[in-house]
């Protein structure tokens, strides 16, 4: 069934062996494997953590690269890496994620980016906006001025 | 580098057209497909909140599996559906997700898995943890006696 992702989306994961090895997927995509770090899983897949942060830094690269496309800049690659510190204690959550980002641009400036990164951050990053006021987010951006 | 994946989780998306399809990756996992629905993507991927519902729905089913095999209930499949229902206006994250389980079991009672999923809501699904107060989570399930 088509659905309206602007409004809903939907996902799944299907048990695949006998321990915590699962398989996501959502209609149209390849599944992706996803399994618990040992001794509980066997490693062999994202974690739901990791996934998280997946989530995390596509969804603030896109919002980040829309609206510098929109000031008219050049951009010729775009990486968003992440890393996420947990809580000692559970819920094991992230405590502080850190989101770095490398622009290859020509014309990009420091405060270009901080003023769409702010965009981002108050209302167009909503996976962002969900993770608000429960974990600490630290962005820091390098621009390469030649690819 | 080899990191410790109890204490930090590390991840990274790049950016692989010109408009916002990215190539997400942990080390040793195949690559996964990140895109935005149209008209500023292609569609052609998961979607940043399509990897959320992936991350809590294998979080929330890795948690439950592991208190009902310590409560040695056998288990002998398990899917986790999750539908994420988008706020109006930005940012246009979830406003309410429903996570329903459908688990295969001869002896797994809906008791066991209510106390069981108060278990990981309460303390061992960090991603649930990471969006409270911001996201409604109802859950539901499904116990099929036969697989």
């Amino acid at each position: 069934m088509e659905i309206d992702k602007t409004t809903e989306l939907r996902a799944s994961v299907k048990l695949v062996n006998d321990r915590l090895k699962f398989s996501g997927e959502v209609l149209n995509n390849n599944p992706v494997e996803i399994d618990y770090i040992s001794p509980l899983g066997d490693n062999d897949g994202y974690t739901s953590l990791e996934l998280l942060l997946l989530s995390l830094s596509s969804c603030v690269g896109s919002a980040v690269l829309t609206f510098l496309r929109r000031m008219q800049k050049e951009i010729s690659g775009c990486e968003v890496n992440a890393r996420g510190i947990r809580n000692t204690s559970h819920p094991t959550g992230f405590k502080t994620i850190y989101i770095d980002f490398v622009i290859n641009s020509s014309d990009v400036t420091m405060d270009d980016f901080d003023k769409v990164l702010k965009l981002a951050e108050d209302s167009y990053c909503p996976v962002w906006a969900m993770l608000k006021g429960n974990v600490e987010i630290i962005t820091g951006c390098n621009i390469v001025k030649h690819k």
